[in-house]
């Protein structure tokens, strides 16, 4: 069986003296540069593959300070503060020694407590009762995601229209489908195509600049889901002078919540 | 006129080779530490009066690594990348060498674009129909804010019965008021008290470990909005192994969203 292409994206070598070395992947190419999602993975993988790392992933912020060129990059992970069972990060990727990430994550040993999920999955049909779009995307990492849209998909005409509203609802997994860990989770949050784009139908140039995921899902919750479909869930909250923000949440079939997550995007006009 | 508490609290001194001195106010004492609005403030107020920063807030995100001790601290704020109209900042806050706090932030130029609020003021009475709390906070910070809760206030008892709910819905200003401006706006953001006493009513221990601030606010609309109230609107999603999160909604009263935030915070038991 050969690697996932997820796999071979996120893979690091090094990480002696807080420092690994990664590579772009054209399997996850955007327009310009790589697929952010895949970036912040490369980032948390860091952390992931750490010597020191303690716990699991509570909460990574990635911030988007240039586009990656085609090539290698270096990420420096080095842990800021430890505590008797949580972690600190703070983490930068470069390439030809300028920076083109800055990141923080927080790592815990995680422990059974009272739960509850607050923010429930939506009525939404089953995966397999919703088409999956036909065709391949315009750009190369889209093939890289099963995407079945429930509610606000990719616009159809951009006649500039505005919609009044920005959610997009879809169930996600890898395609091929891979079981979930902390890494696809990380990607997954930033699957969704510019809230910008469906509210108003028009395809403004955009970037993220900022993006912040909290992962509720401990590691037996990420078994039990596996490879099954993720019910995604984005909106936007206000759009002004050039930055929008978008919030959302991953819930697998069960309806657990596992992940929540929040972005700023820049666009023009 | 004296100087308002909130200037006094985030003053800094320094700023040669990007790093600050501050201490932490008496004012704005929390149970352990100070408040965590305050910290976040001061973080950020090293970034606003670097000699180096161009542009406006855009996101900020802070870690708490730790309680501060009361007394002084050091701030470090280096740009991590300068673009044409862009800025990415690393930020640290330490005592006695050992790391307090993590940041990241990202200031821009902004320009006039299209815009729209897409999650709206919430039918809610006027500040002048809500009554304001009597007495004294239960730790000193409190007295800093003046809070008029529509929805959710503090818990009158203490009954562990599950509300099944977590949202709160007050109008706030600082007390005194104070003309709003970004470090205001990063420490209200903070205002909310745990979500997990006002679902269970239960003051289960807690304490934030990461806060992200999205500000749409230019600096416009913060001088038209000067010392009028904020509408704050905060809930958790998820409640999971020892985290929950926090999304949190701050408008003007003439409706404006002024700013967006979210926070994951550690809860025992």
């Amino acid at each position: 069986m050969s690697e996932h292409a997820f796999d071979a994206a996120i893979a690091l070598t090094g990480g002696t003296d807080n420092i690994f070395h990664g590579h772009t992947s054209p399997a996850y190419a955007n327009m310009v540069g790589p697929f952010g999602g895949i970036t912040a993975a490369q980032a948390l993988n860091a952390v992931l593959q750490h010597p020191q790392r303690q716990g699991d992933p509570v909460a990574l912020t990635v911030n988007f300070c240039a586009a990656l060129a085609d090539g290698p990059f270096d990420v420096t992970a080095r842990p800021a503060r430890t505590n008797r069972s949580t972690q600190h990060w703070v983490v930068e990727l470069a390439q030809g020694g300028a920076t083109v990430m800055t990141a923080t994550a927080f790592t815990a040993l995680r422990r059974e407590t009272w739960r509850a999920t607050e923010h429930t999955l939506p009525a939404v049909p089953a995966p397999a009762d919703v088409p999956r779009p036909e065709g391949r995307g315009r750009v190369e990492w889209i093939n890289r995601y099963e995407m079945r849209f429930v509610e606000g998909g990719f616009p159809a005409v951009w006649d500039g229209t505005d919609h009044g509203v920005s959610r997009s609802q879809l169930w996600m997994r890898d395609n091929p489908p891979r079981p979930l860990d902390f890494a696809s989770l990380t990607a997954m949050a930033d699957v969704f195509f510019p809230r910008i784009w469906r509210r108003r139908a028009s395809p403004v140039p955009i970037g993220t600049v900022s993006m912040t995921v909290y992962f509720h899902a401990d590691a037996a919750q990420l078994r039990t889901t596996g490879t099954g479909y993720l019910l995604g869930q984005a909106q936007a909250q206000a759009f002004r002078n050039g930055y929008f923000d978008q919030t959302a949440q991953l819930w697998n079939e069960a309806g657990e919540l596992l992940v929540t997550s929040h972005q700023v995007v820049y666009y023009k006009e």
